[in-house]
């Protein structure tokens, strides 16, 4: 698999230098250089920071969406790889107003382990709270939906709790806006193609010619079933109907759909799955407002799209529409 | 090679019907279909209009540029083939607000043929202009500048143009800012891998499995060479040379750089080649602004990256600068 980088040790560094050149709104920070944070810097202005972090490989996701009402800083892994402690750490550090901050990532152990660690070594310090992506309904069962990975559905939260803390909400009342943002969100991915760690000789799995991976996560975790290829039209209707079938208690009649490309699939193709995924959403009696629709949480050049669907309250459903800026995601 | 589709016959219509159920702001119109149309009506404002058009498989290009300070109005063929005359027709009319239409597209024989021919069908009623994109320097010589293909630097003349229209600018006004917008940007592309056209049963091309090939066309179209991969800083540094050598007189020392992704080149790799494109043009004494990283112009699933450039002076410095709007491009 062919790759425009030079070399594999440089591939993250590198990506993070023309990320920050490219857009001034997002400065690389700290003695790791792995953070990247608003260059408005959001310290000084007394509010709840929201900190996010994870694995490089899946712009924009995480670092993309650090901006004015999203997240205030960003800790960065290597390829497919949590970020250190101290990546976490200095996040934290640089999202701190004096208000406390929330640790808002996926559910992935590493990840986990690092961003606790770093809670605690600034327990003295700033006050912090975690809440957890866990959108994947293909990673785990309803019974055991904390066991779920975090995927795209995640910049959900990020924009409901990004927009709640430039209220002024404090720290309990942004974290129990992300949880509710977090339960009200469901994503399932189909794999088309794999991706390749750069420095990796190989794929990091294998799919047939004619073969397609539903819930594959954005790793490669194993999905729910590996079977020959079919119409965007059947590929939707399935994973909608999962999405529904999993929908959480009081969803209401309103939600947002998020249509994502997971590298190599192009915008045609996530045109054509948006529209009998909205035709079929619509048909249940729910309203979709505030689509999106293009590369949101990729896994490199891996082919394939996810779904997810964000069901509305009266509380997110502003929040969802307030105003938002980074450079990957604008709200006005 | 997979694709999310349905019947190859409807992938065009189908991914339209997406598109503007996705994307409010976009209106298909037109007996054929096959036009969009800014939701705004400019047809209402008395201003120029700035219409284009092409075939499928480019998103965001063309259509999804059609927008306030942008085009107002596109015809869209099937994939990889132009736009038919009578959509040509209807984009024109839907784009006049009574002061003329720019027809601004890139130069292809089809797309040529079927915008004279419409702007000739409607002559008595609507006067009209043409500007062709030959941005591609990879697809004939600097003495034949006028043959050359148009790719991803068309934008940078949508912008320059449907700023200045929407200042009240007259039409030869337009058209004029329009061509020194085309005759001041330098596109050259390197493919990684191949697309195929829906319904067709083999790639476009053929690519060994470490080989790329520089200067390919959007469509497949043949290059300059085609050898091994190499860093990417060596593939930059190429391209920024051929560009820089094939720069306009006059040329100035500000320019715009576009780092394009062809379909499934992720964000990361467009950044590390944007790290080294901008270092390389900066060590000329060239001042970089308002530089785009992203998927603009893609070849469908096509790997690869294009890199542009847009030599500013006083007159579109400020027209790029100026604010627009559309789903894949917005500048306040």
């Amino acid at each position: 698999m062919k790759k425009l980088m030079n070399s594999p040790a440089d591939f993250v560094d590198e990506m993070l230098e023309g990320l920050t050149a490219a857009n001034p709104s997002l400065v690389r920070g700290g003695e790791t250089g792995r953070v990247i944070r608003r260059a408005d810097d959001s310290r000084n202005k007394g509010k709840v920071g929201v900190v996010s972090g994870g694995g490089s490989g899946h712009l924009p996701l995480f670092t993309g969406y650090v901006g004015k009402g999203l997240l205030d800083a960003c800790s960065i892994g290597n390829v497919f790889e949590g970020p250190t402690v101290g990546s976490c750490i200095e996040a934290i550090q640089m999202a701190d107003g004096g208000k406390g901050v929330l640790r808002l990532y996926g559910n992935y152990g590493g990840d986990r382990m690092n961003f606790d660690m770093a809670g605690e070594m600034l327990e003295d310090e700033i006050r912090t709270t975690t809440v957890l992506g866990t959108d994947d309904i293909a990673s785990a069962g309803p019974e055991e939906r904390k066991k779920r990975r975090g995927v795209a559905g995640i910049i959900y939260a990020y924009k409901t709790a990004g927009a709640f803390a430039e209220t002024g909400a404090d720290l309990d009342a942004v974290t129990a806006v992300a949880q509710k943002t977090v339960d009200r969100t469901r994503t399932i991915g189909v794999a088309l193609s794999p991706c390749q760690v750069p420095g990796s000789d190989k794929p990091s799995f294998i799919l047939a010619e004619n073969e397609i991976e539903m819930g594959m996560g954005i790793h490669g975790e194993p999905g729910i079933w590996r079977d020959t290829l079919r119409s965007a039209d059947a590929i939707a209707d399935e994973m909608i109907d999962r999405l529904l079938n999993d929908r959480p208690e009081g969803a209401g009649n309103r939600a947002s759909i998020l249509v994502n490309s997971l590298g190599a699939t192009p915008l045609e193709e996530l045109f054509i799955l948006y529209r009998r995924a909205r035709a079929r959403v619509q048909a249940e009696g729910i309203e979709v407002v505030q689509p999106l629709v293009g590369h949101y949480a990729t896994s490199m050049e891996m082919a394939g799209a996810s779904i997810s669907l964000l069901f509305l309250d009266d509380e997110i459903g502003p929040l969802l529409a307030s105003p938002c800026e980074c450079p990957f995601w604008t709200v006005r």
